[in-house]
């Protein structure tokens, strides 16, 4: 089962990133822009697949171009290595 | 260019299908539960690739099996016959 971070410093790289700690919640957020809604969804697909074979999904929402995601692990209430791999892959996913 | 609604009764049919109206905003919303996540992600696909033909697209979020959607017409600033096509394909794709 999934542990919440005890190093807090492994989402500096993340921070970096343009993901950010959400507000009353321990759970990290980032808002990804693309060039349209192919580009978007295309990319929500992908990260779909990887969320599923990692077995960790994110809460996630789109508006034509634009998704929001959301990551925390339900299981241990906050922020885990399970959501750190999970933001890593989104972000190479969208390079 | 997409025009409001003049018959609101042209709602009806989907209204009793799930679909609710918005809170303070002329639009239309529903919260689909599929059996897991692969389900929910799959109907998503063919409703994204649906949208994107009918050039109209959905405000949606998912959470592991559950996508909430809401749908307006932001040319005209509220819910169109364009709305009405795409809530009653994706509810023909979630049959």
């Amino acid at each position: 089962m999934a542990e919440k971070l005890n190093d807090r410093s492994a989402l500096d790289p993340l921070l970096a990133q343009g993901w950010e700690l959400v507000d009353g919640r321990d759970a990290i957020c980032k808002t990804y822009v693309f060039a349209n809604f192919i580009a978007a969804f295309g990319w929500m697909t992908r990260a779909a697949i990887w969320a599923e074979k990692l077995g960790h999904h994110p809460e996630w929402s789109n508006v034509y171009k634009t998704v929001d995601v959301t990551l925390t692990t339900h299981d241990c209430g906050g922020v885990s290595d399970l959501d750190i791999k999970l933001a890593q892959k989104m972000d190479a996913l969208a390079e």
